[in-house]
């Protein structure tokens, strides 16, 4: 390793894996629920506890900012990639509070679908995450940032067709259109949030090449 | 006063303060309206007029950014804190329309406790602002960003409670529920926009550490 | 012209400025369905290639930015720009494809109003991108920018009223309502995402002021 004369402080990249690491962790209980619909009370305040863990990890982040004299990385771009990964967790946590607060039914197979993106969408965010520690790796950033961007475009065609067919096939039940549009479009906005992530590394990337 | 090369222009803290004073008087007179729900037209033009008044101040700020050659912040963070600002305002604004627009009958007690918290984060963010002058006091900043964000919180508690009995309460009357979901997602954007200002002053602070 | 020690990328100007021209032609698109309602497939399928064409833009600039030792503005403000204007056109897509998807009959007058707007606010996208060549026309810049701003605020009122009438007219009628909602919505984000350009590109000419 390379001397430096005043170490970096690696923790932040630990914060970040940390981060996505429990959206990932979210996503998956999400896409777990759609799955087996049992037990919907424990497993939506189970998201709610990792959406709890994922604030912990943004406050450690902030507070370790402010008592660290040189940082890896620009403190605000530290500040937006933590703020990032968060608010992913913060909408599947929104989502799976609707299904449990709208009392619905059963997950339709267009959930079951979205969830599945969602998971590999944060799959690739906890990849591209991880690259911040080596950001000369420029070409594989950019191609896990591609496959994120490519992912986001599935999940808005899943939202789009889902919408189509519940307005054909709940036209007598407006509050469950109500309802279920909200749900897919929350779901949809969490992997809008990835590419948001995807976009700030990327943008990190760019100001250290 | 310890001298300076060049003087810096005070007078953006002067028009941070006045905006975040605007957006409270817009929160207050907002929560005014959901308690006493009497002369609505006139009360919801008396905040469109807080709102344009936000405009202006914006408009000043940018205007004196231009003419302005030694900023005691850099140029873009000016913008930004003054935009966010500005977003809590506009979001009161939206809010109140929708209640005049819809030709709602009366408010509701979820309405009138989402109302006074904003009015606690608009306190809280006119604070926040006020510290922008002596950004030294981290302690101190820190503290009331983790406020706006335990009211942001509570704020969306808030909501998805009263989004869960308006789905039931209001089952037979989807263009009542089509409305009042509308007003209470608007009102907690605003919420949202507070710990957007609160993430803004956050970032300046570290960059000047 | 004046001799550069290193020569300036040119090729971002245009790049911004191919991106701006590419939404116009996508609002443009939009109007002209909105006036005259017939071949709705094609015209929606035309929408969404000029939307693939603003993605293959943004990729190129980004391509780009990675191949560029001297960039003629800060990487993530190049990014920043390109990734805004794309966004106008992903939201004019949105609203076209709404159209299509949900078998709307006939656009309303109002529809086709804030379609109008919406074309007036690219066209300024468009002016005010081209100054990004020489910023330091900083009064003819900040013109265009308040235009975009008063032409956001045009379409903000038009929604309202659109609302305002859609919840009264279509009472009874409540899925109409909600697939009116979100289209009305919709068509107004594309407008603020133009002010959002428009912020851009005045958050750049203060960098360089």
């Amino acid at each position: 390793m390379a001397f430096r004369l005043l170490p970096r402080d690696e923790t932040f990249f630990d914060l970040f894996e940390r981060a996505a690491e429990n959206s990932l962790v979210g996503a998956e209980a999400l896409a777990d629920l759609c799955r087996d619909f049992s037990g919907v009370e424990e497993k939506v305040r189970h998201i709610k506890e990792l959406e709890h863990e994922g604030d912990r990890i943004t406050h450690e982040t902030l507070d370790r900012l402010n008592r660290t004299f040189v940082t890896p990385l620009e403190r605000e771009d530290i500040h937006r990639l933590v703020s990032g990964i968060d608010d992913v967790l913060d909408h599947i946590d929104a989502t799976a509070n609707r299904l449990y607060l709208y009392e619905i039914d059963r997950p339709t197979d267009a959930m079951k679908t979205m969830a599945d993106v969602l998971v590999r969408a944060c799959q690739e965010v906890k990849i591209t995450v991880g690259y911040l520690r080596n950001l000369r790796q420029a070409a594989e950033i950019n191609q896990h940032c591609i496959e994120i961007n490519r992912l986001e475009n599935e999940c808005d065609d899943l939202l789009r067709q889902a919408l189509k067919h519940l307005m054909k096939d709940r036209k007598d039940d407006p509050i469950a259109v109500i309802k279920w549009k909200e749900i897919y479009e929350k779901i949809e906005i969490a992997s809008d949030k990835c590419e948001d992530v995807a976009n700030a590394v990327q943008a990190v990337m760019l100001k250290h090449a």
